[in-house]
């Protein structure tokens, strides 16, 4: 049986990724999708709307085989780590293709691109230094940098965020020399950063701002996704009287930053040139989230940049945290959150051969990225009443969603 | 003009209080009456009901002239280091005398106690250090020793809770030779435990309980505390609609706990002999704070003991912050919270020949012990509203109250 894997930062919300489905089945001809899906903390630093249980349920029901969770220490980077922690877990359950969305759409450019950079990157490296020397974030600098190596045409334009991370995959994929096939289908009507819903394939991003806006599902947003993710947020909300925003855990987060020194905020993942004391400092006069990352923005940081060390701080991920995935090669285990039938089958054809071990619960921590799996479970889950919270807690010890 | 000191852990709810005051200046002949008072966290490790600065307004229209603040590194101590700080302190100032509440109610038993405490000290020791080793709690493992040398008898029972403490100001005194002279007034009606309102003089502890229980000011418990404090009470309840109590703290402090790691809980003041593993293991089942106390408790980890544990997670306060004050002499510095125009004139006379700063605001961090406080101040009113929370945490930055 074969398998293609689905790098989508899978998110159930989107008619998209019904899609993105479709067309993967279709190109790849594979007979179980797996999906690599973040947990409960997505790549942009934010909270998921509702937890990664309730995101594989839909996701099983909405066409998906198989659940993997892509590590926390992974899911809320940049497209480098992000892409490394996919593309290894793919890797380690036996896929033979993936299939990624991108602005681009066409496959044979991300892999001739590959090559220009290979050949230009040390021109690359240089260009990306001087720029953030420059003062300019992340995703400028580099976006500078590609532009000198001719990497934003019209054909490969890798500053377009589905492209970036695309192009992570790729690398990640000939940089190892993995024996995977990738190809891409192109992005569909909306792009990853819309805000507001402008046809029937929706942007993750503007459903997710309306529906918290609403408070409800209105007729409007659920045209955007289908009906096995409605059903899941209706659950949820009914359970939990919660869709989880960032402002729900801003109490917390401002208790925990005024009883941190300067030097424990330094040890946070993603805190470096002084940012703790630009964080500390803003922290008293802030009286909402968005209040705070908007005091602390700057050309440098990124709004992004600033929710993502907001997640390592509220989940306490240090650098020593993260240290250890950039050194290691693949992934030390991949963890099961849900699956079909047909899903059970491909995995026990594949378990036998597998590298790593097979993981669903929690119980047993063999690895310290399990740790840091169950700290970012216990930080998403505490704005809930205490009674919920350790009956969603449990989830996590509990066997595979299986449908 | 001469100065006497208040040790109580100034807590303005009380009757007898106002009785140990009228005491203290007819002894005394003093002409300025000095509290020191424990901040935002007390001695049992449990927050104040209200802040510092509204206790600190009913101490001075209560009849105090001076109310210093105990730095929060002392506060929340067993006697040792509590007397350490608060006799230090009212040294600092320079008191001529120090006054406080004993059940015995006789200074000479305490002094001739102190000399056949040092005559026996080091059978007083290892008894200590035996018992403790049995797996006694502190308090039982020292009563035990006291009863070995025969500081147990009905002259100067050492069993007793305010006797520990006044035998802990004598010893200050004496082992450092302090210029203070130190006497005692017999604690009337009620002990320093009891948990219910028996008379007019009522505990803090049972006025506590019944404020919080009941929600409001009842006649019954109006007729224990005299009118500035039930002013400041209605006062702070009008300003936040909150008196505060541990349960209001268990969320943030349950989510401390769970996204902490096991070494990061042993490097908390108070946690040794794998406590960590204790509370990190309780944690998830608690679905209160009073709860999760009991799930710790053992014979050898007293209730006390935890809660002052807890307070220590909840400010982070960590073995590095203690070990300084343990290893100096006398306090950093001497803090004011508030004074009457007679205290005014009594520091005018004093400031030039004090040996430490006399520090009003914590805008300048000169010392750890400041660091150590606005972390305290800001774990305590982290159960606010927003703004309110930023509102009450800048009056750590205003000048001192003087009425």
């Amino acid at each position: 049986m074969d398998a293609c894997g689905l790098i989508v930062e899978y998110n159930p919300f989107h008619n998209g990724h019904l899609h993105h489905l479709v067309e993967a089945k279709k190109e790849s001809s594979a007979s179980c999708m797996i999906a690599v899906m973040s947990g409960n903390f997505l790549q942009r630093g934010e909270p998921a709307i509702i937890d990664k249980f309730h995101r594989t349920r839909a996701a099983l029901a909405g066409g998906i085989d198989i659940v993997l969770e892509l590590p926390f220490v992974y899911a809320v980077q940049s497209s480098d780590l992000f892409a490394k922690g996919s593309v290894q877990t793919l890797n380690e359950i036996g896929v033979s293709s993936i299939c990624f969305g991108s602005e681009s759409g066409t496959t044979s450019n991300f892999t001739s691109s590959y090559e220009i950079f290979k050949e230009k990157e040390t021109i690359f490296q240089a260009e990306l230094r001087k720029n953030l020397h420059k003062g300019l974030s992340f995703p400028d600098a580099s976006k500078h940098a590609y532009e000198q190596i001719g990497l934003t045409s019209d054909e490969m334009d890798l500053s377009q965020p589905n492209n970036i991370l695309g192009f992570s995959y790729i690398k990640e994929i000939l940089d190892h020399d993995l024996a995977i096939k990738a190809f891409t289908v192109k992005r569909t009507k909306s792009g990853y950063h819309d805000q507001t819903i402008s046809s029937t394939i929706a942007s993750a991003t503007s459903i997710r701002k309306q529906l918290l806006q609403e408070g409800h599902i209105t007729e409007h947003s659920a045209s955007t996704f289908p009906n096995s993710t409605k059903q899941q947020l209706t659950d949820y909300y009914h359970k939990t009287a919660v869709w989880h925003n960032w402002e729900q855990y801003f109490s917390l987060l401002q208790y925990r930053v005024m009883t941190m020194d300067h030097n424990e905020i330094a040890a946070i993942h993603g805190v470096d040139e002084g940012l703790e004391y630009r964080i500390k400092k803003t922290a008293k006069h802030a009286q909402s989230l968005y209040e705070w990352v908007d005091a602390i923005k700057t050309k440098r940081y990124t709004w992004t940049r600033i929710q993502r060390v907001f997640v390592h701080i509220l989940t306490n991920t240090k650098k020593e945290h993260i240290q250890l995935i950039k050194t290691n090669e693949s992934v030390p285990y991949v963890r099961l959150l849900g699956m079909t039938k047909q899903g059970q089958a491909y995995l026990n054809q594949q378990k036998k051969a597998m590298n790593v071990p097979l993981v669903s619960q929690l119980t047993h921590h063999n690895s310290p990225l399990l740790i840091s799996e169950e700290k970012a479970s216990n930080a998403y889950y505490s704005i809930l009443k205490p009674s919920l919270r350790r009956d969603f807690i449990k989830q996590e010890i509990g066997p595979p969603i299986i449908i």
